[in-house]
């Protein structure tokens, strides 16, 4: 039982702090919590435990997120004409990442601690920051009409991390307000990528 | 096991059907598949069995999408600024009804049947249709920014109404071709409604 709670920033230093990617242990793609009752707990808090989180919850919560579900490379969320345009950042004490779906494995984007940058300081406590950027050249368009598309795109996605928290015991909230301005070069983002919402992510505050 | 099956049709037709208001048996709020199976059977479909579902998964099926979950009048899915300006209209053969989640009751708008108005034929086949309708009153402005919102709030939705079909092998696909301006007069929509989107949902074709 007690490798089930190895936390990530054990596995991060005991691996390789400068490591370019980490491959994911496989997400759980059965058990947790009846469908019917993860919708009652759904919630939006906005106050985190500090405590890291397993890497093996990490895995699960990417692949609920935003994952790989069937051979032919769809999505635990459907995207307008299946573009797949939105990324998924991932903000750790770390550093920054991109989560490569099809790979199950986190990119490094840089060593650096972004929550802080990201958010004030009560959503930059929780251990886990997600950060969902919209890739509109992959809608191959910047106009209204491709905003709104990534604008529901990105909720289907935030609604299965609504899900998988409750299902698991984590909170979280969405928002809106992230200091974009601050994160979008830490990030590396094109101009074409836009921030559209963030997810701070852990256990309840005691 | 027979009452199970007592379909909606047959409800509407021995109850009321001028009846104003249809009111729902109370959703069945904890069971349901285990969320990490539902997120790996989700999946957009495109054609439908015709059978009518029963009342009792009408009824669990607008709860988990949109429901009220909290004694506070919070919903199964979050809303910007918690503006909730999504509302669900219901297609059916009896008449298309809007969902009244605080009082978790259908009231009537019309006793057409307008799945086929809604849509083309394959989608009309469904014996449910959900359209999903912004109300940008609700969200004090129609600019740009308010449609996005609207949107990202309806994709959590729209999730949720994918999930709950997952869980209980049910088919459905979200779609944003809607014949919306045949619908919005039918449905007796303000100009400040927006039609944003559509599932059809039914028994997966044998």
């Amino acid at each position: 039982m007690k490798t089930m709670y190895m936390y990530f920033f054990i596995f991060a230093v005991s691996s390789n702090l400068i490591a370019q990617t980490i491959d994911l242990p496989p997400a759980q793609k059965s058990g947790g919590m009846p469908l019917m009752e993860a919708l009652s707990k759904r919630a939006s808090v906005r106050s985190f435990d500090t405590t890291a989180i397993p890497l093996q919850q990490l895995s699960d919560l990417l692949w609920a997120s935003f994952g790989v579900n069937r051979p032919d490379g769809k999505r635990t969320a459907p995207s307008a004409n299946n573009k797949q345009e939105i990324d998924l950042y991932v903000l750790l004490k770390t550093g920054a990442y991109l989560y490569d779906a099809r790979a199950h494995a986190l990119v490094l984007v840089t060593s650096e601690d972004l929550r802080a940058t990201a958010s004030e300081a009560r959503f930059a406590e929780a251990p886990v920051q997600l950060i969902y950027v919209a890739d509109l050249a992959r809608r191959g368009s910047s106009d209204d009409g491709a905003m709104r598309m990534a604008n529901m795109d990105c909720g289907y996605i935030s609604q299965n991390t609504y899900l998988y928290c409750a299902s698991v015991g984590m909170v979280t909230g969405a928002r809106g307000t992230v200091n974009r301005d601050a994160l979008a070069p830490k990030l590396k983002l094109k101009p074409e990528q836009r921030i559209l919402l963030a997810h701070s992510i852990g256990q309840p505050k005691p």
